[in-house]
């Protein structure tokens, strides 16, 4: 065993700093998803004043946090949540152990393949369905079965796997990010045992750095060993008001960036953008019929509208897709 | 501004991983405030093992978890957990706001000096303090009234600073478990709230890094701002069966290594046990009257009774106060 020698991690981290502390641009750019022109440049500015020596808009290491939702923002959200689709297969893998499913709705319309017919049953048939495929396992056999389903299966329009069509650009933001010293975070309406097992190898956001939403889960000491349950309630919904209150929750601390893109993520902007010195807003507009999908004001999805407004009144960056990313997924060409 | 060269990131990073990779001892002892012997020992084997690259105990950066308990484990906890002190602070500092609680009862006994009485009224009455102290403001009020307390609130017998009473050897130990990659979190029954004001600067561990107990907070938009308002509803009560619930729903992963000093660590430590690979049980026994306070089996603060019959049969790592550390408290020669 060699001894420590602090002097040679503190001269590593010194040349580490300046390493880092330089800002780059052309060749070595860091965002080469985004098209040249307000809103890249709003980044890097942002970016450059809040990790600049001696500047007047330093922020230190430590206050660098950035929180992204992920529905929409991180990864589409089209033509369901995600975390829905989840759902729905697991309703057809666990059919066969639930016979009673035949007659029971909303279970009877989903088998039958009437997805629509089984969501306008509303908020309970929805909850029944979240209930019978998110709760009455322990936390690590939910992790398995999420991670075997975010490993095989496919969008219905794109064909690819759902954790690939994550966002280029916005991949490119967070390794950035990281690159300058900021934790970057995910503040979702989604589960947050739902997120957990696959955003580590997706975006590089370890699990200890997501928020969402949550069922209560209970200690059970079995003959095997203790366990967490996770039960059939609701412990706390991480949607509109809730975002503020989950950073405060698991950072207690105010963000410096914040990026979303619909009206659930208002209050957090509002949060964030309510801080002393520096930050920065971003809103994620989808604008791209094309390559993605163009919703906003009236969509039941993603609904911006109140938001919008709120980052047009108040000089907010909103991120045309159509126009500002070069590229939308990984495997576009 | 400067292009930033990955390759020097990349060397840095390496001559940094190859630095920390160094195991100390000798005249670079990371815990010099530990007497050697079997205890020290067993913690400098078990980080050396985990971090040693191509050995077979070896566990990845990012799964370098340890938590630990506060009161009692960090800090001292008596004669009364300093959280409690606080709140009887408050009850005197706020009583000229407060008239009415010459007659109203915990208040009464508490402003006329008595303590115990106040205190032995039950469970309502502790709630009267803690909801008359610690809810009806702002999080941000409430973290102002906390820092300031921090900064100046002296123990009744030591005369130190509450945030001086933390223990070197434990300061020593987070320090050591950082440098060599260990994410330190605290997993506290007290209050979350209450601990993330002071903790960065006195143990090293950022706010984001704190799990425990917590009220309802709710998000409100005033003419100032948005605010987040502490409210009398108890949320989360991180204590016994709630450890291993409120790491899973902060972390979201199990930690290698957990200390804790009482029974309400317990399941914590159970929890941790249980896990596949390396890991490290340790649990503080307070056997120093003379420098600290000897109590376990029939404590009525940090009771450890079944927590040390099970650490004794299964092997878990019992820190004995009196024969392991050199010293106890920063201040001590």
């Amino acid at each position: 065993m060699r001894t420590l020698n602090q002097g040679v991690v503190a001269l590593v981290l010194a040349i580490l700093a300046t390493a880092v502390q330089a800002h780059p641009e052309g060749p070595d750019d860091p965002l080469p998803s985004w098209n040249d022109g307000a809103t890249k440049q709003a980044i890097l500015k942002f970016v450059a004043d809040a990790t600049t020596e001696g500047g007047p808009r330093l922020v230190s290491p430590s206050e660098r946090i950035a929180v992204f939702d992920n529905d929409g923002t991180l990864w589409s959200e089209q033509p369901i949540y995600f975390q829905l689709a989840y759902a729905l297969d697991q309703v057809k893998a666990m059919a066969p152990e639930h016979p009673e499913w035949k007659t029971t709705e909303p279970f009877k319309s989903l088998l039958a393949g009437d997805v629509k017919g089984a969501l306008a049953q509303g908020n309970k048939a929805m909850l029944d369905i979240i209930g019978a495929t998110h709760t009455g396992m322990t936390t690590e056999e939910f992790s398995k079965t999420v991670t075997e389903w975010a490993a095989t299966a496919k969008h219905p329009k794109s064909g690819h796997l759902y954790t690939e069509m994550v966002y280029q650009p916005m991949l490119e933001l967070l390794t950035y990010l990281r690159t300058y010293g900021f934790k970057t975070y995910i503040v979702s309406g989604g589960g947050i045992e739902f997120m957990r097992p696959w955003v580590e190898q997706t975006y590089g956001i370890p699990p200890e750095q997501v928020v969402g939403s949550s069922g209560v889960t209970k200690f059970e000491m079995r003959p095997t060993g203790p366990v967490l349950v996770k039960e059939a309630k609701v412990e706390f919904v991480d949607d509109g008001p809730g975002k503020p209150v989950g950073i405060n929750h698991f950072i207690g601390r105010r963000p410096i960036m914040a990026f979303g893109n619909s009206d659930g993520d208002q209050e957090m902007l509002q949060w964030t953008a309510a801080r002393n010195g520096s930050r920065f807003i971003g809103i994620v507009h989808h604008t791209d019929a094309k390559r993605e999908w163009a919703y906003d004001r009236q969509s039941h999805i993603g609904k911006l509208d109140k938001a919008l407004d709120e980052a047009m009144a108040k000089g907010w960056t909103v991120v045309d897709m159509q126009k500002d990313w070069k590229r939308i997924y990984p495997y576009d060409p």
